[in-house]
Parts: structure tokens; C-alpha cells; sequence
């Protein structure tokens, strides 16, 4: 066995094509995420996939340009943020190891007394949206500013119908920022908290703008489009770490089992994946397996990693 | 940023030898493991190192060839040899997810009827166990055929004395082996599964003859010695999944996000880690942290990876 | 053995006047409620006795007739309310099992879909005022008319700053509200709830008036002064059972073992208990148990039973 | 209201006679307990009712001389025998308070360090019968002398097929037991206190026979046929202070908002309940409700009291 090979772009591409046909199926079985009325109304039947290398090539598949809501993907550039912006101190509020239990339990809060366990489940992405609230005036401002620089798009923004829908139905997330701030975990008050997270979640990106945005990841925590330096090497070697233990709800076991990259995934039907030192890939189709990942996205990512034999293990 | 190189096996030494001096100091502060009187008897001062590459290299420091109780490092080669007989029917009794609770809780599987999250905690193991028992008359041969093969030392055996503490003071296991059983999940009677589980636990082998035995796990299944076939290319990387989401009790997150290597730890204070595509290593000291891992062995393991840029991350 | 005589009230006089001298020494050694500033505020060395007999004697002894935050205690008068204004279709939202957890713990309510264990947990009682919030434009006025009639004070009242200071601190209720209507269990928005709810804690009354208030208890629902019924024998039956088996917080074990009567206890310090066919008996001093429960109360009412040999057992 | 009178005799043979013909349609709908196959032999269509009174009188319907298991109201007697044997200190490895969680749960027990909420929970019975072992070298012959002298019956015994199926099938209080002296609460090998345990839930005795075993504790203490000093007063109102608050499974506020009285419940169909001062009772039908209490019988006890007006609130 020898060390990873770049994989050719051109075969990429026909892998691509070849996944876009097989995931027609799965369209029809996942659930598409109702908690909201504006998500519930998403049409099913799509899918996209795109492929960014750390040498500047994009593969793309389906509907990759098409936008959809992101929801927990922010998290993974909320954190990046916050990493930056907080540096290690973040650890002493919130903890770094897999739950054990829905991403909206608060039961492990309860007999953790306040500190969630890891920055990707919701009580976890609230703490780190308090800490964005601390290093500037607009958290909401911070995180769009943060993806349209990465992704080259500079017309991303929120859905307001969204994060209205967010705002007006998230009595769970609201419970959860009222028993957060009740620890003193919390520092500001949990409206605002709420109100920046809900925008997070309600942002609109396209699977091409994601794989981009979060290409740094695969390279070491640098941009390799603007040489930016986003991350520390270190930095990006520990979100990855996270996104591999904790970034797919209830489910890392599986999706570490099945895809064997590290990963996050949102309820919009989005799935951003790192393999590091070769690419980021986002898959993306509206209907969700009864861990809230992407059905179909899975499979697309679970096929791409089976035909090429590529994976971190 | 490239695919990581292979790495020289020279500079290892040279970084081995570093290692060795460094950790040192740490050997004072960690607690050795109590719960059995005969793990209670171990030295403290004692520190071991070895790697083997997927060329045949072998690179060692301290005391690598001083055998050691593996304790929970032999779930990883219980769980090889139960994939590779029972296929995936295991995984109707097991299941593949971090548990977010201690490697011996029995919570968890109160709230699950009776199916362990992971084989690596102590309830999966038992099933597993009772998987081997229902393949061979004796689990306890097979995995001492298992492990004698691998390493090439066919004198490797079971500390007799460390057995019979183990089956005296393990009231824990006895409970949880009877919790299995009340829920239908072990096929044997609990004292049968209870005594080849202990057996496991009670191997004696060196750092040396760890990272050589788990070698296949960074050579896509094949042992590089023999060119045996030990698992499948997918079976190696759920295996490696596993370890890295399971494999180092309730610090799974932390251990991944310092070292970023897959690993499994024993309350003997060995820690086995693989870098897929390039080497296997064990790392030995007896004195634990709080969460039941070598506190000197997890910290070398982490001087290795921080030092050379290697991880899986 | 033979049926409880009634009690000579020249008699408990006396033991009143001892008790009033023998918790003195208590009095220094709970710990007054800190969570909202303006109970912190209250001067621990105050102790307050008064018992209603059905027959119309009130004995009282020490500051009966200091008016104090009466928290807790009012979920009594709130359930009496909702039992008589909804009837049995209360109890598909609310049990009537003890919760073998905190008074504000959120486990409990995650692990069994938003249901409260029973009305007088934190969570119970934000549902039986969710339902005076269906049965009145205000729940405030309901309960607040209900004790004015049944302590015959027409100038009870609200304390305006208690109740500002549990909205201002009272992050966990707030989580709780917000957490039940997550499960569609509140009916109203949770800010109007919380609104009512924490009005209800902030009621003062003495012991005398607390005393008075409950005496229906006593008297299978009938008010023996003005011969009002308050509820049918039957409701009145329930109440007490669930006064015993859930109203003194994580210690309603204890409070049975050692009293031996139904009883609620506020973090103001003061309890309510009943003995049917006999008196309702209020007790007051602010210093808390570990369990919530008022120190000095606790022991005077076990002085009581212990020295009358009167309880329900 | 006035204190409870004496019921008549009479009369109550009257009601009796009546609740035997109301209840027979019940005896088609509960589940015979079916965990042992010994007691999944019992013919459902059976049921008995026998009081006590302290005055000497005994009143039976339908089946009252009809042998039956007991299971588990042999630990009320276990834990009268250890409260005279062990005092205060029993309490120091036992709780007092509702468990909120199944009478077989493990999950408490990890959560509170192994100490049994209580000692009507299997686990809290487990350490009451290892306090009888430390009494005598038969905690098994303690009991069966102690029943047999309080029922008058000397001919009183085990059934020897239900204790073994017991043995063979109670992996769950085998699980309990290993998991009590994993944390230190069980002196007694785990064995020894099981082989006790099993034969105590497997005596055999009638209606009439528990309630006249049990009228000690409608009498504070003192056996009225006999003057014999059971327990002392206060042990007496502790002892049905628990029953009331713990004695039912997880249904005590059920049961003590329907019946009113503490009281005790087998799984073999069997409920033993008090009115202090007045009388015992046991009513029996193997038939059980999803709590596990017999439905027919706690059927026939919520009409006697109901139609007597008779409950302890």
C-alpha cells in the first residue's frame, strides 16, 4: 500500500457523472427536515455535488450551483471563527467529545452542568455564537463577511423567510440558550444569542460555494486560491478531528464507517467532507435518513469513497 | 500541501530517541490502574515505544520488548477475528456509534435494550466474545492463535494470575454480563463469555509485538510480513473508523484531536495507533489519566504526530 | 389502637410555645434561598407556626402572622384551580407520579416527550397555569381572588420586585417553558406563562393566612367557615396524595418518613401540611435543607407529629 | 368530617361480596406476569380478598384461602426484619425516596454510586437481604419464621419450582447484584444474596394469610392477636410511609391517588395494603397492568375505598 495518489481530475469527473445517476433513486426515500414550514416546502427531487481540489480544480455534478439553506454547516465556520478569534479559552466552555445523544438533547447538559459537549451540537453552536457576540458587534455580520470572502461570492446572504421560520418555531433552541445562559454559560443575554444563530442557520449556499469555502480545511488551514491563511495547521487538524467525531449528528459512527471522512451535515440536505491534502466536496439533496443526514448525500459520498478506495482510514 | 511522505526511518529514530528522554518526567504523574490487585503491583517508571512500518521497518525506544497486560487492546483483535467469522450479521448486535458515557456504564444500555453502542466498550466486547464462542470451542484459543500468528512470538500467552484477579474483582463486567443476557444478547451463558473475556484482557505482550500484530490495519488488511490476508481493504477501514470514533473511552474526542491517529488504549497502559498507508505503533506506560488512558504513551503519541506533521487529519 | 382522637387545642398550644423554643438553635444553620437577590435579602433568624383546626381553632406561635414569598406553595392553590376550572382532561398533559429528580430538572421531561411528572415540579406547574391561562384573561387574578377568598385578606398581594427579580434570574424556568411548548405541551406563548407563573411565586402570606387557606384540605373540600366547597371529596383525596407522594421536592420520602403528612414547601420556607379529618398546619423560617426544604419548618412539624403521635400512617 | 370511624364488619362483608362480582370482567384483561414460566402457568381467572381488622375480625371474598407467590411483598417483611436487626444504619445503603424509575432500573444505581432509592426496588431489596445474612447464617429461614409466626400458619413455604426459575431466568437481578458489589453495597457473595432473594419472592401464602401477616402495621406495630411487639410505632409509620411513597413500582402516585392506602404489590398478582388504625387487606389476581400491579386487585381496593370513603387523605 503506498501513500494516497492525487486522484485524476478527469476520472473524477466520470465517477461524478456516474454517482449523479445512481442517487436518482434515493431521491424519493428521505424525508425532507418539516420542523420549519420554509424548509418543508423544498422540492425533494434535487441533487449536486462539487469537488474542489487543493490544485484549483472543481469537479461538479447535478446541481451544484443551485442554493440551498446551509443550516448546521455553519457551524463549521462559525467555530473556525471562533477558534481564531478566541484561540483556546473556547475549550473551557464547551467540550470536544462525541455526545451520545440527539443533537438537541438536553439531557447531557444537565449532568455536564452547562458545557455542551462538543461546538456542533446545537447547545455547542450557541456558546460559540456568544463568543462571536464578544468580538464584534454583529455576529451575523462576522460569519456572512467569513463566506462570501471564502466562497468568492460576496451576494451571499440569509434567507429572511428562513430565519424567521427559525425564529418563530425554535422553541427547542430557545430552551436550550435560556438553560445555557441559567449555567452562566452565556454571556450575553439569549435572545441575541438566539437571534444571530438563527441567521447562521438560514444562510444560502450552493454545493460549488461550499466545497470552496471550506477548501482550506484540506490544505493545511490555507486558502490555496488567495494563499490566505485561515487556520493554523494545527487549528484545521483539530476541527477536522471534530468534524470526524462529532459532525454528523447521532450518526459519526456510521458516517465514519460508511464514508471514512471527516464531515458535516445539515438538516437543509447539505453534506461538506474534507480529505485532507487532496480536496473538499459538498453533496447536497433535500431528503434526510432518520439521523437528519442527507440520504442521498450520503450515498453520493459513501460511493466516491468506495470506487476510488479514498478515505482517511 | 502534498500527500504525506513516507517518513525516514532514520529521523524516526532520531524522534523516537527524543521521545523516550521527554516523557520521562510524566511517568511520575499518572495513576496506575487499581481495580485489579495485580495490575495495582506494576511499576510506574517504565516507558516503552515501537513502529513498525508498512516496509518492514522497525523503530524502537525504551522498554518495547517488556511485555505488558494489553487489557482492552485486545478488543481490537477480538473484534478482527469476529468480522472476519460472523460477516455482518455483528453488527445486528452491536452497534458502531461513540457512547458519550464510561467504557463500563451500563445507562446506556438500559436505554438501548441490551445493544451496546460500540464494541470497543466493555458490553460490546462481551458480545463479541459470545460471537467467538459460538464460532470455535475455545474463545479464548482463538484469540491467542490470533495474536501468537500476527506477532510471530507463538510463546505469547495469558497472565494466569492477572486472569483470576480479574474474574475475582469483576464485579462490573459480572453485571453487565448478566444485563446482556437479560436482554437476549449473548448466546452462552454469562460466566463462559465472562471467562474468555477475562483471558482476553490477561494477554501479556510487548510494544513490539502490539504494533507488529496490528500492523495489517495500516496495510489495507494484508500483513506485509506474510502477505496473509488478516481483513478486506472495506473491513480495514471500518476497523480503523471504529478506533478512532470508539477506540479510546470517553476521550475519544481528545484523543483525535491531539494525537489524530485511530487507536485503541488499555488500562495496562498501552496504546496501539495506526497510520494508514504507513505504520502501526504502541506506546506503554502504566500510570493513566482520568479517563483510563497512559497519560505518558497518549503524550508520545502526540509528540510523534505534532512533531512530524503526520496524522490522518 | 384506635382512631385518631382530635387534639385538645389547649394542649398543642403548649407544644406550639415548645417548638417555637426548640427550633431557635435551627434557625442559624440552613441556607436562605440565593437564586433571586430579593429572597436572599430575608433575615434567616424568623420562625412562624399557625394550625387551623376543621372545628375552627387556630393555635399559632412565633411571627405566624409575618407575611413571606410563599414560591412553591401557590402550585397547590394553581392545581386546586385547574382541577375544578379543567377536570380530568388535566391529567393528559400533567402525571401524578413522583419524578425521582430535581424540581427543575429538564431529563426528565426530554425522556418522556414533554409530559411533567406531576403539578408540582417546575415544569407541572407551568402546565397547570398554561390551563388557568385557558379558563381566564389572566391567571394572575385567578389564583390571586382564590387566596384573598380563602384566607378571608382581601389585601394579599403580588410582590412586585420578587416577582421582577425570578423574571430577571429565572433562566431555568424559562428554558423549561420554552421547552415544553417545543413539545406542544403550552398553549400560550411561554413569556405570558412565565408572566403568570412567576406572579404566583411572588404571593406573601403568613402562616396564619397559608394556614387558613388550605384548610379545605382538612375538611374533604369543604371550607368549614364558610361552608364553600372548594373541591369534591374525591379531588380533594387526589390533592393530599399528591401533596405526599410529590410535594416537598427530592424529598418526599424523607418528608413522609419523618412528618408523616401531605405537605408543600416553598424556597421561602414556608410548608403547608395537612391532616384530613383534622387542621392544615403552616410553618415558616427561611434557612433551606439541601433538599429546598425549609430546616427549622421541617423539624417543627416533625416535633408535631412525633410528640401528638398524629400523622396518616 | 370527623375522624374515620370503624367500619362494620357487616357491612364491609357486605361491599366485599360486592367487589368480587364487579371485578370478575377485569380478570379477562391483565397479562399473568410471564418472565418465569413458572408464573406464566397461573390460571388468571382467580381472585381473592381478605381484611384484617385490628379489632380481631377477618373478612374474605372469592378466593382469600388460595395460595399464591408472593414475589415481591416479601419485601415488606424482609425489610421489618431488618429494621429490627440492622436499626439506623440500614440507611446509610438504602434511600428513602421514589425512584421515578422501573423497580429493575440500573441507571439510578450508576447515577447515585450504588445506593438503592429505596428498598422496594429489587436492587434496595438485594441489600436489605444482605443486611438479613449478616443477622443469621439462613437469611431464607428468617423469613419463613418470621411469616410463619405472624400468619399463624407453621406449614408456610417456598415453592422450590418457582425459586429455581427464578435462579434461571433472573439475569436483570443478577445484573443488580454484581453491579451493588461492584460499588461495595452487598457484603455477601452475590450469589448467597440471590439464592436468598429468589426463594423469598417465591413464598407461597393466601390473602388471609398476608394480611394477617401484615395487620402489625395498621396497629403501630403491635400484633393484636398475639401483643407481640412487631416493630416500634415510628418504625411502623416509616414502614408505611415507604409503602405508601414506594411500594407500587413506578405507579405509587397512581396508586395513592386511586386507593389511598399504603400498600405493596407482587408480581404474582398479590397487593397487601394498611389503614392504620383500622385494618389490613389483600386482594389478588394474577392478571397485571403494564405497572405491573395487579389490575383486578388494585380494581377491588379503589372500590372499597371509594365506596367506604376510607383512604389516609
Amino acid at each position: 500500500m503506498q501513500p494516497t495518489p492525487r486522484l485524476d481530475p478527469d476520472k473524477l469527473q466520470h465517477l461524478v457523472d456516474d454517482i449523479v445517476d445512481e442517487v436518482q433513486p434515493l431521491l424519493e426515500q428521505g424525508e425532507v427536515a418539516a420542523y420549519i414550514p420554509e424548509l418543508a416546502r423544498v422540492n425533494p427531487r434535487q441533487f449536486g455535488i462539487a469537488i474542489c481540489t487543493v490544485d484549483g480544480a472543481i469537479i461538479t455534478g447535478g446541481a451544484a450551483t443551485t442554493p440551498f439553506s446551509i443550516q448546521s454547516i455553519s457551524k463549521v465556520f462559525a467555530l473556525t471563527l471562533a477558534m481564531h478569534l478566541e484561540g483556546e479559552p473556547l475549550w473551557q466552555r464547551i467540550g470536544r467529545e462525541p455526545s451520545g445523544t440527539p443533537f438537541n438533547s438536553l439531557v447531557q447538559l444537565e449532568h455536564e452542568n452547562g458545557i455542551p459537549r462538543n461546538p456542533f451540537i446545537n447547545a455547542g453552536a450557541l456558546v460559540v455564537t456568544d463568543v462571536l457576540l464578544s468580538h464584534g458587534a454583529s455576529a451575523r455580520q462576522l460569519l456572512l463577511d467569513f463566506v462570501r470572502e471564502r466562497s468568492g461570492n460576496s451576494e451571499l446572504s440569509y434567507n429572511e423567510r428562513v430565519a424567521q421560520s427559525e425564529a418563530e418555531c425554535g422553541h427547542r433552541n430557545r430552551a436550550l440558550a435560556h438553560f445555557l445562559k441559567s449555567f452562566g454559560n452565556l454571556q450575553h443575554d439569549a435572545d441575541s444569542v438566539l437571534d444571530a444563530y438563527f441567521y447562521h442557520c438560514a444562510l444560502e449556499m450552493s454545493c460549488t460555494e461550499l466545497a470552496r469555502c471550506a477548501l482550506f480545511l484540506a490544505n493545511a488551514g490555507l486558502d490555496p486560491y488567495d494563499q490566505a491563511r485561515v487556520t493554523t495547521a494545527n487549528q484545521t487538524k483539530y476541527i477536522n478531528s471534530l468534524l470526524l467525531t462529532c459532525g454528523t449528528y447521532d450518526a459519526v459512527g456510521d458516517f465514519a464507517y460508511r464514508v471514512g471522512l471527516p464531515g458535516k451535515s445539515g438538516v437543509g440536505g447539505g453534506i461538506v467532507a474534507i480529505m485532507p491534502g487532496h480536496f473538499s466536496i459538498c453533496a447536497w439533496a433535500p431528503g434526510l435518513n432518520r439521523n437528519g443526514n442527507s440520504l442521498a448525500a450520503t450515498a453520493a459520498l459513501d460511493l466516491l469513497t468506495t470506487r476510488t478506495g479514498i478515505s482517511i482510514f
